[in-house]
């Protein structure tokens, strides 16, 4: 028994975990991390990234907020892409590739150096209940440790069981042990819980490989960086190689099949669909010829290599045997194979939008256990378990993100609203407002916020705020330069748009399409003026000035929906006495139990009509 | 199964399982190295701490042979120092602090960059044998991977069965999953297996603790380093500190006497006595008031502190109360509790001087397996392990170190003649030849004999060579200055040695007790000479001087005895049928069947007159 009592413990050290358990320190609560090992604190079980499409985008949004994800992934980065440059700028997305070992080791001392935040390495096992409140935790040495509330983060380590062909080994990663006790708890106080399957590619060794047969792919000229905070930028860089599969490779997989756990009965529970094994992909798209694969290093001086796009459960010595008829692999030596992974989830409708679950008051849960996959995710559910935990303990509002704010507000939405069958996973088409939540504008929904709560710092805050006086100032500008034809049609030219027979504001003609600021700033007087400001500065006002006519209309479609958020459902509202809602309506709403009409509406199986005879009943 | 056939698979990536593949693979052999966790690859599972007393004299030699041991503990090294420098020569004993996770970073990246060398990442669960050749192993998921050798290096997690006060966990560190199936095989094919014990102490945080209340214990001033070869020196270090147990503190902790697995009969196997857990010593010692403690950063950026010398299998909160009365820890957080951890051992009498099985062929045994304790005892052995199974492989010679060659040939006599029922630690005192065998002249004793088996490089074999010429250079120097009474006496007053009346040989001022060849440098036209050497060579040939009467005597004791190692005994000899002999020595003899009289000597429970019945009737 340790004699302290904490605010806030937090169970598990990865993705969700971490910024569970910064978020809440840095706000002052006393917190305490429990680990099974310390040496693996924010490992990355899967691939050596953060970011990407919709991902890239919580990402900015945790760092906007004071986060950590950002800035660990910024100082383990090895290479920095911004996807999707060709399409609007609500579909940009940065994404880094990192060194493996340097992340984890990264977030080690950023949380070692966080305020409040202690350390303890033990597994545990069940939690200390009382009156349906969470009072602590009990570890595998039985030492009771209590606090007044708990955020678990288990990631795949609960009863995790690995699959490789007809093999099964119990872990919660390969050459980890698994986790127990807390699922079995649980499920004994009533939660649901299912069981969700994820999987890995092999680690090969890059001696090994020929990248001469391999399309390099290198990171951006210019990177960028996930971090609004001062950390550095990439000054080298190393590269990514693309490589394909073939009807050999395919043949040789499909070998395996029989003894694939996936195809077998052997797993029944669901992977991530949009993170698929190559059997997966071979098996759903046999008509395909190939699938593409990218070769990506795991560190500045590892040689290990990650082989993202083969993730399988296929044996081994298959996985291996298909490889070599990879381009560039046929010597290839496998580190570790690929594997697929079992693990306990709850369905995440039995939480809250702070993500504390319903059945125990004060009990949190973030990341994977919610049924989710991907670094991005979890982590984006720790910020706001370790906020709102924080925030219960004390006595301070709930912390939600709407849908119109945040990424992290529209996953969380989602998952308590809908659940989830199978790994949730982001994309922006998820998001209705997407226009709104673009990676540029992060700091500029939720830097303020986060400030407001106590999060978030003075710096963060001075600088978004600068950022927005800037923006302000340099579209005042444009909005106020007139530009005369003779000066502006040279350069409508050289983009071969159509010319003007009189003046126009800068901004007007900035509005064209192929016309950017840049070129704009040919111009001798707006060129001397745009170079007074930032890129990031630069960039804000013009995407505000282009798509102003866009991000209006989203806003008013906004505030439209926002007018049945404002309608409140009370709590433990019976929806069964509501004779005229359909049967299906009145079980997912019982179930659920929305506190908006908006959330009942966007519960599936509630229909339009539904949500008119709520209204009626309600009252308006 | 993976197609390969390996000259060498290493089982286990500790020091011992490191320098095993490390050696094979540079000698040329195709190598794999199997480990349970390639994230863990070369962990310090206990101190952050290589060297000290006799053990860096180890390192000293691995690194002397063309092992990572020195290279690896360089570069990760936070503080050096050198240990018994108000001794003689023979006792002067490198020793850094690590930085844990940089240690194995390294570790990993140097064997990486090793040509022959495979990973792979899973645990042998068996080995494969036929007719008492070991011919593969096959591992945790299945996989049969053929080799000419194996090398096991399993450390404590065969079995491995954790303890803190009365709970019991598998395990093969903490947080790491144990080993197992090995153990039975190779008891069912007739080895003899025991169970040892050893302990770690608890880590704290750093934040915690008040280290105005300890004494401060810096590095040496001029830190010197492992390697032979052109490692890093130091330029900054960090401090430990030095603290004491008090009787509040024993009392405490022996609050928690009868819950502990060490007095209440759950742990039988024995410990390392020169390395006891801290209830052991206020036990052994009940007299002793205090008992010293040394709090150890484990790296330069972690707050995580070793707090070396409480080892300690107490239950948690015993630990932690006892701790918070040790000056400077009265707020002490710990990260990790203390634990008692029970492993399988296999004692060493059955094995060959190469490390080989008697039993298997081809199979050797390398560290804890062995019942050593001790990262540099573990690297020795895996090192010579490493070599012999490249030998035997390659059909080349045994490779052995005699007694008055290195430590490491002390150490894996001692354990193969005598064996070892507590974890074998290596002493100065345990080397007859310690003059010998000293720090500062493993590269002159070791580096060409490695050299020549293909393992020591070029580089390293110019380099001794150019430390001998220089040095004899020096040596002949200073044999041939003859120094006046004059130009001496005046440096004699300043040591209070007695003048001369008489011209001496520099080398013959040289021997006088406080007399160094620093001091003779004042002398115009000596230090003109000696500033043409490096600080290494000036070393070298003061030692040689000073004290060669005391080496060429030692030298003489060797060629004595050594006229006994030529004397050799054939192979499985019936000692039951030389009447004479006593019981005691006819059983230990057939037991270890020493292949030489100077070995039957050293066994345990055979008297002198056994050797002399021996030499008669081998003819002598």
């Amino acid at each position: 028994m340790i004699n302290e009592t904490y605010d806030v413990i937090v169970v598990g050290a990865g993705h969700a975990g971490c910024e569970a358990a910064a978020a809440a320190a840095n706000m002052g609560s006393k917190t305490l991390l429990v680990t099974m090992n310390m040496q693996t604190i924010g490992q990355m079980s899967c691939n050596p990234a953060m970011g990407g499409i919709a991902k890239g985008q919580i990402v900015r949004e945790i760092d906007a907020m004071g986060g950590y994800s950002g800035i660990i992934a910024d100082k383990s980065a090895i290479q920095f892409k911004m996807l999707n440059l060709s399409k609007g700028p609500a579909m940009w997305s940065p994404r880094t590739q990192n060194d493996r070992m340097l992340f984890a080791e990264e977030w080690r001392i950023a949380l070692e150096n966080t305020p409040n935040l202690d350390f303890f390495q033990d597994m545990v096992k069940s939690l200390i209940i009382e009156n349906h409140k969470v009072t602590g935790v009990v570890t595998s040495l039985g030492i009771k440790i209590k606090a007044k509330s708990v955020v678990l983060t288990n990631g795949t380590f609960l009863n995790g069981l690995i699959h490789v062909g007809d093999k099964q080994l119990g872990g919660g990663r390969m050459g980890e042990p698994r986790a127990f006790g807390i699922t079995e708890q649980l499920v004994s106080l009533g939660f649901e819980a299912g069981r969700m399957k994820t999987g890995t590619p092999p680690r090969v060794d890059g001696r090994s490989l020929d990248y001469t047969k391999m399309e390099e792919q290198k990171g951006d000229e210019n990177p960028q960086k996930f971090s609004y905070s001062d950390t550095p930028k990439l000054t080298k860089q190393l590269s990514c190689h693309i490589v394909y599969t073939n009807e050999t490779v395919h043949e040789i997989l499909r070998e395996g099949f029989d003894r694939s756990p996936m195809f077998n009965g052997t797993i029944q529970s669901i992977g991530p669909r949009y993170c698929p094994s190559i059997e997966d992909k071979i098996n759903r798209f046999a008509e395909r010829e190939r699938h593409q694969l990218f070769v990506e290093p795991e560190g500045w001086r590892t040689v290990e290599i990650y082989v993202n796009g083969f993730s399988s459960s296929l044996p081994e010595e298959i996985q291996i045997k298909a490889m070599r008829h990879i381009p560039g692999f046929q010597n290839v030596k496998v580190f570790r194979p690929g594997y697929a992974i079992e693990y306990d989830y709850f369905p995440p409708t039995q939480l809250h939008h702070t993500l504390e679950t319903k059945l125990i008051e004060n009990l949190y849960f973030a990341g994977q256990i919610n049924g989710t996959t991907g670094y991005e995710e979890a982590a984006g559910q720790g910020l706001i378990a370790g906020i709102n935990a924080h925030n219960k303990v004390h006595e301070k509002e709930e912390f939600i993100l709407n849908r119109d704010e945040a990424y992290i507000g529209v996953l969380i939405d989602d998952l308590i609203t809908k659940g989830t069958e199978e790994p949730y996973r982001m994309f922006t088409s998820r998001a209705e407002y997407r226009l709104l939540l673009r990676q540029d504008n992060a700091d500029i929904r939720l830097t303020e916020k986060s400030h407001k709560i106590g999060l978030a710092d003075e710096t963060r805050l001075r600088n978004v705020e600068n950022k927005i006086a800037a923006s302000n100032e340099l579209e005042e500008y444009l909005k106020s330069t007139s530009l005369k034809p003779g000066i502006i049609n040279p350069i409508l030219a050289s983009i071969e748009s159509s010319p003007v027979d009189q003046a126009y504001r800068a901004s007007q003609i900035l509005t064209r399409p192929n016309m950017t600021l840049e070129k704009l700033s040919e111009i001798d007087f707006i060129g001397e003026k745009t170079k007074e400001f930032t890129e990031e500065v630069k960039e804000q006002a013009e995407i505000n000035i282009k798509y102003k006519g866009y991000i209006e209309k989203e806003k008013e479609n906004v505030a439209k929906l926002n007018r049945l958020e404002t309608i409140r459902i009370p709590d433990d509202f019976d929806y069964t006495k509501i004779g005229s809602l359909s049967s299906e309506a009145k079980q997912k709403l019982n179930k659920i139990q929305p506190k908006t009409i908006a959330q009942a509406a966007r519960i599936s199986g509630v229909s339009p009509s539904d949500i008119n005879v709520l209204l009626i009943y309600l009252g308006r």
